[in-house]
């Protein structure tokens, strides 16, 4: 997959030349942390929620991510907003479907966004992005596998129904539209065990989205980029603490070509 | 208390065997912080204040805490519809009166919360905790001690007052339900200097209070972890920005056995 | 200007003495890292933006810090609130305009925010600043200079126009009434890579003038003093991530000798 390494490397680049503007409708728990992940990256963060400001900021912005975390109404309705401008400005959307499936203000929000805004990446964890499929043939072939050890083989058929990019994240991540599958290798076992990791991951994903119109592969640059920094943070760190630390430093220190040298994405 | 030391580590170990989710309706400036403490520590944190979302989410929880700081009325009124469900389903509330006493809007919400659900554990420092009790011969002998140094007499009085336990933090930390009465030793100098350490010791009581029903044994566990933590932590910090580091490293990396063997907890 | 030397070490001194109140509004971004800068240099941070709140609160603060980041339109009313309670009481008040000039909530919640309060300091960027124009002479003169570089000529007019201080932050700070212009040098090109570097130097002005009513001084000796730990963190940082920990170190380890004997202030 050498290909998509070379594009990492310029993706990475377009973000530190251009700083993109991203512009994120997100929990409280990981803002200042989503934040200074972007900044450490090259890109620029914004947050902007209210209702009378969320569709004028979006004009400034390279990307708008929506996350559903410590959710209410207002925030749906400003999510709604501001994505219907991107939708029609031709912006990308990356939705995280925080929690999607713990309750139903979260399922009927992100099936809400998904269905009134041209989202372009789901970024979620295994049950989260599960929770979006419908009433269907694939639910039911998901309940039936039980252990979901397969969502390589549900993910894509999901993709195609939703008619967007999935970018399921674990221990080894995948992305796909339907048609095209990748699989993203690395990160560390400290990763879970600092909070908004996935939402970071998220944001990122909008950053690369910025400067690559591909969502497949900005998806997946931004995933072995955030694998890549979460290694080498991994290899210096003596908890979650001195973790996050590393992470931002290497986030921001390593060089294309590094990132370019050690990611590891393969057809899935 | 060789007994309750042993209390520690089996408690401890329970929360990284089993994650318990705890749900916190918290305030915006702790809410990464705790959210990083519980992960540390093996427990599983979870934020949701949405009034159509609350009592939904507090099912799936084994504790909810309620911190009022940053508050508006609309947060009140979730607190209190998630406490009643979590009253209900029998599940451990723990209470941080943030700021009570310093303004009417903290001093009655943590009043109404204290009315209308059934808190297990009260946790706050000394001048928070109280100004909960009620104008009469408690009160006024507190004011007639001015000083307040002597909390260790006045606490039992108002737990029983209140019938709750009561978590009062300082350089010295007390846990009483009026019959029993635990001190705990430890902790930094550090601590106050870094926002958020009263929240956070909270939010582990709630973790320890989801693996051990018994109010006071959980509290007292939690807060002597917290402390001996925060001087694993002050041994190495240069100040407090290094201290939330080695904090969260210290939460994540201590073993039950040296928790046990460090911990001071004596008859109150 | 040994003079003003002299003043950060006699504020920095009083700051930790006293450990004066700091009322904050602010955005949900930086509430985290600004409380902890406050709590590292001295000072006692309070977050407290309810309406039927925020003036309660400022009774007991020693200066009333206002930022637009992360705005709605309820925020904004319990700002003017909180400011007209300030101003009656005569406690300073520092509004830092986040964002202003990038969408019309946030320029006009500024412009409302200096119609009805009394404003002491305005710390921004140049942008922000100059976004608080009128459509008048000042204005004109600014786009014809096309690219602000000397906003040095341009502030001092901004500043008697708008009755208040202006702490204009970049590589070089600046602040000026319009008739005293302080020039402050330091800091480290880290700074703009962490999110909140900009609303935490606000709070620390807050801090300043809490315990010095000249708003010139207490400005200026607030940036000085953050512009030197920025310096010492950068020394000892490998990236952003470890230079917000040293930041916060060095906000509270360094002595006012060390302050006055490193900082840089001149005329402008």
């Amino acid at each position: 997959m050498s290909a998509l390494a070379g594009k990492i490397a310029e993706n990475l680049n377009k973000i530190r030349a251009t700083q993109p503007l991203i512009h994120n409708i997100t929990n409280f728990v990981v803002m200042n942390f989503t934040a200074n992940v972007l900044l450490a990256s090259g890109a620029s963060p914004v947050m902007a929620h209210a209702d009378n400001e969320a569709e004028e900021m979006v004009e400034h912005a390279g990307a708008l991510v929506l996350n559903i975390g410590t959710l209410t109404d207002a925030w749906v309705g400003a999510m709604i907003r501001a994505g219907r401008k991107a939708s029609e400005l031709g912006k990308p959307i990356i939705l995280d479907p925080v929690g999607a499936g713990a309750t139903s203000l979260r399922t009927n929000a992100a099936r809400a966004i998904l269905a009134q805004t041209w989202v372009s990446v789901i970024r979620g964890n295994t049950s989260e992005i599960l929770s979006l499929a419908g009433q269907d043939s694939i639910t039911k072939g998901v309940d039936a596998t039980h252990a979901l050890t397969d969502v390589s083989e549900t993910a894509p058929l999901l993709a195609r129904e939703l008619g967007t990019t999935l970018a399921v994240t674990g221990p080894i991540d995948l992305v796909t539209d339907g048609r095209r599958s990748l699989i993203i290798e690395g990160g560390h076992s400290l990763m879970p065990r600092i909070t908004g990791t996935g939402c970071a991951a998220t944001a990122l994903v909008g950053a690369f989205h910025a400067v690559d119109k591909d969502p497949v592969s900005a998806a997946a640059t931004a995933l072995a980029f955030f694998a890549v920094a979460g290694e080498a943070a991994g290899a210096q760190a003596q908890g979650p603490g001195s973790f996050v630390i590393h992470l931002l430093d290497a986030l921001y220190s390593l060089s294309p070509e590094e990132v370019e040298a050690r990611c590891r994405i393969r057809q899935g």
